[in-house]
């Protein structure tokens, strides 16, 4: 389905998003504004990662980085999923990844977390979205938030740190089944409450990322994580802002992912996408989904790919181009403009 | 297809690899020598890990300790992926995952690798192999050998150590193709001499571990593992000792696993086995695949899983249970033994 009339890009994002006409498929990458950008180190500088995502001006400065800087045609708001979570009183330190002090066992502590209202714990997260909406408003370009899905929090808050394959957490669901489901609803609550927070602010797409979820075999995913994404799509309404849900490494879940509401499957790397298209393309737009590591191929490499997703993701309603994951700290800016260029032109834009 | 008449362990395993008829699916599990058992702890006392792994009467020992003390019906060498790589000429150090002193980046470093013999280079594996076939024949059971595949060794060769997703390694597919190629030449000698070696020493199944192949997207696993995995097979032969293949974390590359000559793909706890089954069951047996963490589950809910794997595994021409990755370091010994009680029972044996 395409239209010869230029969209605007955030006219071309949302139509993708909910499955409209575009003239070609919209761009940006998971992570775009990141360490791979020498202009982001030197406005990160130094600081401790969480107080730099506190920084409203910085944080400005650096979300809109990747739209002159490699020719993204979307922002997203620069911040980490762990932003909203020292509110329900657990302490955290990022070093470099979240460490949880006293990692969640038992059901008295998921009791004794608070269930804050973010517009007052986290204020700064709106004012950011608010300042970027009105430099995009003359650009015309669309301004994406985000949270940490429920389950991919409860990882780090049960296991206390990142894990290739996170036991400590896997375990409970089979051993504590009851703390897990507490703690999920907890984590459901003040997610649904962020995202609908910043859709008030001025985000116009809102992506969930559950990073962790594909450690679940299918039956798992199904009882314990789909539900959790189906409550945080339906409460949201996509009508506000279309829904987006990347799940890390789940090739097996892809068709239990269609089952969620949300508008958009964002897909990890390992999914083929020309046949997730096939199966799925008239029920949700894709998402993705080039291997970040393929950024350092040679920028014939990168054209000849994006080409090819390009083309799969025609049997898709709608098809976002995007990474299958975040842009990685040593990938070369080359490598990421070869990536939008291609994308651009491969709907015939030169 | 059963059998009725009782099979000694060892004709068990072998028949179901091989998709001939048994009386009920043998069971076994990986890691089962290992830190979860306190009698391993023990003996491990505080020796490093390689120096562990070359003491022949301990290693011996442990192996042998799953028989006894949970009821496994097949022995595996007790010893580590890593411990043929040194003769390569490779400086590597365990704290506690493999760490390479000098990570591999270069077509120089690869022409550089030495080829050893390992029967010269790491004859102790041999000589465990050996008297453990000794053990094990007066009960009639099963000695398994293994190795880690090229592409998992070259991970952690490129990578200098391990992660949860290997960028490093990654990136080399894209963007220095020849060096990884000539790398995954160099380790697949390596691999088929050493389990060639390990059948001569007295292995009756050998299984090639996978770990990392399942970090890529299934074109890329075709181009660059499945032929790797192809050539061992065609190499070793499966007249003298059945193959068995594992990838981690590969539900979307099984059907590409079946394609590698394999006589038993052995599934990540993700992969459906019921669906898998049904796809591939009549070319290849199975193996697996609960996940290592529903060890912490109650008895009854362990029991419970395992007759939904039995049920599922009757599809395939041949079904070894096991898990679906190595048994954990905190997993209840309980577990395991309800995990092989209940495999045993659900075949009707009492």
């Amino acid at each position: 389905m395409r239209v010869l009339k230029p969209l605007s890009p955030r006219e071309r994002l949302l139509r993708a998003c909910r499955g409209e006409p575009v003239d070609r498929p919209p761009v940006w990458l998971m992570r775009q504004a990141g360490r791979y950008l020498p202009e982001y180190r030197r406005v990160r500088g130094d600081i401790p990662f969480l107080e730099f995502c506190r920084s409203i001006e910085r944080a400005v400065e650096v979300s809109l980085q990747p739209v002159d800087l490699v020719g993204s045609e979307a922002v997203i708001l620069f911040s980490d999923i762990f932003v909203p979570v020292p509110s329900l009183g657990v302490e955290v330190d990022f070093r470099p990844g979240p460490v949880v002090a006293q990692p969640i066992r038992s059901l008295a502590q998921v009791e004794k977390l608070r269930a804050p209202d973010p517009r007052e714990s986290v204020p700064f997260v709106f004012e950011i979205l608010r300042r970027l909406r009105r430099e995009l408003d003359s650009r015309e370009l669309p301004l994406i938030g985000f949270a940490g899905a429920p389950f991919t929090l409860a990882a780090y808050l049960v296991e206390g740190h990142g894990s290739p394959q996170f036991p400590v957490l896997r375990r409970m669901l089979y051993a504590a089944p009851d703390v897990l489901r507490a703690l999920l609803a907890r984590l459901t609550d003040l997610v649904v409450r962020y995202l609908d927070a910043q859709i008030e602010a001025g985000a116009q797409v809102v992506q969930l990322f559950d990073t962790w979820a594909g450690l679940l075999p299918e039956a798992e995913y199904r009882q314990w994580v789909l539900p959790v994404h189906r409550e945080i799509a339906a409460k949201l309404g996509s009508a506000r802002a279309p829904l987006v849900l990347f799940v890390g490494g789940g090739p097996h879940l892809v068709d239990a992912m269609a089952e969620s509401g949300a508008d958009v499957l964002s897909l990890d790397w390992r999914v083929d996408l020309a046949s997730a298209a096939q199966r799925l393309g008239s029920r949700v737009s894709l998402q993705g989904n080039l291997d970040p590591c393929a950024l350092s191929a040679p920028p014939d490499d990168i054209a000849r790919r994006v080409r090819e997703l390009v083309a799969a993701g025609r049997a898709a309603r709608g098809h976002v181009l995007n990474l299958g994951h975040g842009v990685l700290p040593d990938t070369p800016v080359e490598g990421v403009r070869a990536f939008v260029s291609a994308a651009r032109e491969a709907g015939g834009e030169t």
